[in-house]
């Protein structure tokens, strides 16, 4: 089994967007340098899940987790992200393909965003 | 000077969206007991941040500091609400309104993304 991780972000038409998804991007490969790490995005952002995960199985990769980086479970996560997960494991059926919950509902996650949220005062 | 906090969101359809933030501002309220802290929405959801600080100066605030609960800085951090704290400034003149970065451009939070991304591994 070859696995990869994707980091799955919602994509925004100003290019500063996605900096610190880059970020994550890089410190989640510096830790795991023996895992392919990259981005896709829903919409409005390049690569686009289903065109990096074709690129992943040309590749030779069989086992995928996408972590949805968002802060909520809405209407993207809950709708959009399982529709398009059901067409890639038809698309490639040799493919293990597993979503993590979203980060933002992650407890440390939230605790670190809560000592943010206390220091600005 | 009476301060108060106020967490800033993008807002969605979907109710489940919202389970987080809530979260983040009964953990941040947990650390400031004498501060309010309240949550607000760009869009989509209630209350909107005009309406949500027009009650806080109605109840003697003063001062408020806006954190933007986002990843990054995309259109609606630097387009959208540089717009609406500066018409927040024109309504309330007596209010002392300042904004701090995206919660997801801090390192901590980053960290703490980090290591919940490779732990899905």
């Amino acid at each position: 089994m070859t696995r990869a991780l994707i980091l799955f972000a919602h994509g925004a038409r100003a290019a500063t967007w996605a900096a610190p998804f880059e970020r994550l991007r890089e410190l989640t490969q510096a830790r795991v340098p023996g895992v392919p790490v990259s981005l896709a995005f829903l919409e409005l952002m390049e690569p686009r899940l289903p065109e990096r995960v074709a690129e992943l199985a040309a590749q030779g990769v069989t086992a995928v987790t996408v972590v949805p980086v968002f802060l909520g479970q809405g209407g993207h996560l809950l709708r959009d992200l399982p529709l398009i997960v059901e067409q890639l494991r038809l698309d490639h059926p040799g493919m293990a393909i597993s979503v993590s919950g979203a980060v933002g509902e992650d407890p440390s996650v939230l605790a670190a965003m809560t000592d943010f949220c206390v220091a600005q005062l």
